[in-house]
């Protein structure tokens, strides 16, 4: 690639928004350059108005940038990164892409419009085909393609490479989920220290929709949701960084252990996805200590890009259980994003 | 009662035996008048080789007593509690019931026998009949009454209301368990600050059984087990005290949300069992708020002695789900233990 | 006392205002009649709006208390108990006193002005000489006693105590506070678990200077300020509640450390104070373990009334160093105020 | 460098021994080809007996490693790294010295000794000196080399950069430490939630005699020690890694606040020191914010190597005061000995 490509993002100020400019900074295709914020920071400088929290200090490239508002065209940019809010989202993005935008979403604003593709580049590439249909049906000359809910992301590695090896019929997942995927100030330190909190506002219901809608299969321009039933229960634990999922699946023609550790350890994602960038080189990754995996110690796998597994055993009531870990904020969320972008770029979505 | 019964603690500087210890300090009925510890506490006062971790400071009349062996035969005592380690348990506690005496235990190690009950009060008082069988099989002039594992006991609530109610077939159950658990000094900080550990050893396979056991049915002198499939998996949270439990149920004949809520908020138990020192008013409690159970504030319930459960919905693949909490070293422990002593006075198989 | 008096609460939806709530609802003397709250709370019943962040739950007869607006009288009380914000107070606090309202705040805003008291019956009763002043000075009915920050108050007990019997003459204090003393929602759990803010704002300060002044002399109806150093460095730590101050001393005349000791262990407030209902029998207490006090085992002592002071020992630098702990949001706020008032009754400045 | 030089790791096994292992594995100089461990190791390959906790995986060429006993010469090995407890080392570091080795020690015992050099590269290189003074006195072929305290650390460089530009008479520090410093398991979690510990066993002499120690000149063969009154409060805090002090100084002559800030801004260690591997750029760093340093968000600075420092003020007890930073287990123990070692080297008393 022999210039950058230009992006925006929107919503950067928040903490889904500093990890966009954290790992945009230093990406070897993409240039940011394009940074909006609410009514609080427009016209201020980016490392003036900005809360830092994410690790690593504010790119020193971007701590002069103007914020703009997120509700204006960001001018010449060939792609927009999105974090914002899901109740601005959903007016915002859709006017940014009928003004001709790409738009790369971590918004769950749009995530299940039919017409939308809920993408992650190892599981459902194939779903880009509804971009012809999202652009012919509302006559836009961009895009919008979203990222699940993050803690969805968590479950839908293990689950993709046990439906395709056996089809999978139901599954019953519990989360604890890191205090960092309520944002920034986001949980209150008095609510969280020495407790757990059994209830994540609109989780659940993302957990078990997103997931039929990412395993569905795409045919004549539509998806048809996988027939899974999905029973989702969502906690807040004290921990920064890194969505668990424990988790029960009912499997078609009842595999025994060996072939289901084999389904998930044999999971490789076609070449073209492996060769992306931010992919890892296995995005699926079997922890073989009975202990694991744990979120301090297994978020990091691959620069936070990885699921990891572990505890893979029978399970008396559904067939199998076992436990997954993903990096929240990472490909959970920004990292993720990106990633998706760059198989936009890959295929000739957006322009290199 | 006149004069009050004359206790032993075995293993009393471990914390659940503090927390006994803490407990029988102000209990109406009892008076610890001997306790016991390792080779390194023996000879030498209470209040100098224990290390105190549990709330309220060492019971004033109780820092002088001279730590006797776990091994030897406590004298003239009318019950002992055990907080002995489950590997010693299994040795110590078969010749204490030889030679006499009444023992209340916490450890695992008699709980599966089919001849010892594992009994809470409020849920199978009638298993107190295996006494009689367990002697006359044994031998024995005293004997064994066990109490469940910790995180069984606030699963084990909500599923006796609706197991007599409508019938339990499959029950999935997630824990999230407090560090207290583990005993002291039990989990490094440095493994759970900032960390979930999705694994406890031996504890998913005790859930299982003893969920069967204690909701099993008593009669010709043996247990019939429930026929109830239980898959629980285990994991460590960075919590003080309060094992929650998420846990999803298939009921028989698929009851509406308002049966099943009524079911759970009519449960009482005996007369005989509510009129306890140490029983609560109401064992089980519903939460209202969508965002509890919630370790930190409700685990005091009822002195510690209350389960309470919330978050009672539909599940898609079971039927029902909800949450519940107990606080694992009052009711899931020591104070259990004692509630299990005072109805065998109240039975008349402990003389007071 | 034949009816309790009535009382009104300003703030009361907020964390202090809870403890306020809490406290007093199981008050001998007092009866809470109004509660205030903000724009948002008003008109609401109290029940409905809290949201409660303290042990226990809503007190049951407050439930259904209507809110009303902090700006207005709260009409037929003989007490205001004050939890408002320092910017709202200097201008509400003023005005009410001068309607004729006794009013006992937790406010900053009031401090330190010349006649207002800055009082721990404890400590510096003869400080309420100053509502006279302040009476005659401002033309005011009622009056204002305001409560000191809640980590000068865990300073100021030993302190007192080596004042009267030695003299001190520079202190150098660093404080280890909890997330409480930031109130509701306060903290981020993303600023502070697996960390330390070494900074809270304006606290150094406050420290400093209320210092002096509850240590300073009333004669001649003014206040002379102690003539001490004091520099004073807060930190914010991962606890719930606690303020623990670490801090040396330089006495006058360098008495050795049994003399020292004596005076902390000797440190016994006047007869009239001890008896009133809130007062623990001893206020100050030297726990004697090495490594106490702490913050989560100690905060309790005395319902949270007792300062503990632990660590004794010589100083290289400037004479001795302890370590001190006061329960920030009892004794260091709602529970202190409480205090300040049962003395004004017991002194007559309020009838009873 | 052609060939790398073979080093020994004693008690590799430990938190401390882990951080050498996995720097060591991938430093450019150096290469770790003998691993230590006690007798319940001995024997078995490291990969199966380390219980790993510091982050990142088991280095994958040091697995398969045979562990063997710290107590028996190393072999052909060119340099030790010592994590010993203080207790085994006192007798194991001098046998292994007297036996011909260079030995970098973590550990407490020899700091103290008169002829070893308790070495910082950028603080005191010259203390080299004293290792021809040891081996004359002692008749020693080898030698020993001791890293200071992990807390005295995080202390020594700004007060290195205000005792050669001011001359510092007085410190008063105390210390919030990272529970990593206490080794694994080390902290019990039950110990240090929601809690602090005002009490860490040594800890405060280890600081207040190593400071004048590292800040003593040294001429005709000898440490003459620092004038400095240092006093130190050691607190344990529940942080993961990083070491915070805050402290107050007396300097000499009074310089104003412009002043000191510059001597803290141009501190420069000699070239030589600043071009070895594991050197940062400036050790230590000021930070402008006026809630920084602060452990989780600055202990990685300089990949741990840079001791950060905020908050510099006016101290009306003693000067000025300011809070410093350092990351216990890499610049305060393992990194800080190999940065100890790479001088060693380039100074030629390691033959490359």
């Amino acid at each position: 690639m022999k210039d950058k490509i230009r992006v925006a993002v929107l919503a950067a100020t928040g903490s889904v928004g500093q990890r966009f400019v954290s790992l945009l900074a230093r990406h070897p295709w993409f240039e940011p350059v394009v940074l909006t914020g609410s009514s609080r920071s427009v016209g201020r400088r980016y490392g003036e108005v900005v809360r830092w929290v994410v690790p690593g200090g504010i790119p020193e490239a971007l701590q002069e940038v103007v914020v703009r508002p997120s509700e204006e065209p960001p001018g010449d940019v060939a792609l927009i990164f999105s974090a914002l809010p899901a109740a601005v989202a959903g007016e915002i993005e859709p006017r940014l892409a009928a003004q001709g935008y790409a738009i790369c979403s971590n918004a769950s604003a749009l995530r299940m419009e039919p017409d939308v593709p809920l993408l992650i580049p190892e599981v459902n590439p194939d779903h880009l085909a509804l971009i012809d249909v999202q652009r012919r049906q509302r006559g836009w000359q961009g895009f919008v393609v979203t990222s699940p809910n993050c803690s969805t992301t968590g479950l839908i590695f293990p689950l993709k490479a046990l439906h395709q090896a056996f089809g999978v019929s139901r599954v019953h997942a519990v989360t604890m989920q890191a205090i960092s995927g309520a944002g920034y100030p986001g949980v209150s330190a008095l609510d969280i220290l020495d407790n757990v909190i059994p209830y994540i506002a609109g989780e659940e219901a993302k957990i078990e929709v997103e997931t039929r809608k990412l395993l569905g299969t795409c045919d004549q321009d539509q998806i048809s949701q996988a027939p899974i039933l999905v029973s989702a229960q969502a906690n807040r634990v004290p921990v920064l960084d890194g969505h668990m999922a424990v988790f029960s699946v009912q499997l078609t023609g009842q595999p025994p252990l060996a072939q289901v550790l084999d389904a998930l350890q044999r999971f490789t994602p076609p070449k073209a996805v492996r060769d992306l960038p931010s992919a890892p080189r296995r995005p699926l990754v079997l922890l073989k200590q009975q202990d694991r995996p744990q979120p301090r110690r297994d978020r990091d796998l691959g620069e936070g890009m990885v699921v990891s597994v572990g505890r893979l055993q029978a399970c008396p009531v559904l067939g199998y259980r076992m436990v997954s870990l993903v990096h929240n904020t990472l490909r959970g969320a920004a990292a993720g994003a990106i990633l998706n972008a760059e198989l936009l770029v890959a295929q000739g979505y957006i322009a290199a």
